[in-house]
């Protein structure tokens, strides 16, 4: 890809923010892969985020950007991003420091697993 | 938990779904743990999901629903799930079978990798 495609102009172009201008972000621990949380970035949320070194969301409860940690001091630290196929996802992996997740848990997805029904599949293969 | 909390019909008055009735929900494979794409659930779509073992969706562009792997193969069998600490996201891990993209690829987030800036941070630590 050239400048105009990789550059953050060229990244926010190619998103599909939804109707309220959002785009659901995914974020991963680099450490170790867990998913810690997902949050919700505007275009600018996004152009902060691929600029500045640390997550920048935007709240959707208190409509104000949130700087990940600055007020908790859990940063996330950008290591890595990528669209999805369809520009309506973004992942980012980070270097977390300390818990991603208001309740002290290291990660959001921690404090309510579920039990799904899990079927066998060890012979099926790929069609 | 009791019964009534970890059931489907407990998971589903716990969820916060969006204005549309849906919920975000990330797919990480199971086997390395790769974020492999981000669909979207209706309650139906959950309850399926859950009692199932496959992975169900509900699809926003064709209005409806839609197990992966039905059409391509490329099925998606639950090893675990949780809902994240406000309940407006659910994370399950997979056996995914094949490819997890419909371009081929095998997770939607390998089409199309970002330059995001990367800063030091070795020597932060949580406040």
């Amino acid at each position: 890809m050239n400048d105009n495609q990789t550059g953050a102009g060229g990244v926010l172009a190619r998103i599909r923010f939804d109707a309220a201008g959002l785009i659901p972000a995914i974020i991963q621990d680099d450490d170790g892969g867990d998913v810690l949380m997902l949050g919700w970035m505007d275009a600018e949320a996004v152009r902060r985020t691929l600029s500045d070194g640390r997550v920048t969301f935007w709240s959707r409860s208190r409509q104000e950007y949130w700087r990940k940690g600055d007020t908790s001091g859990h940063a996330q630290y950008v290591r890595s991003a990528a669209l999805d196929c369809d520009g309506d996802t973004i992942l980012v992996r980070v270097r977390q420091v300390g818990a991603a997740c208001h309740t002290g848990a290291r990660a959001c997805f921690d404090v309510d697993p579920l039990q799904p029904v899990v079927i066998e599949s060890g012979s099926e293969q790929p069609t």
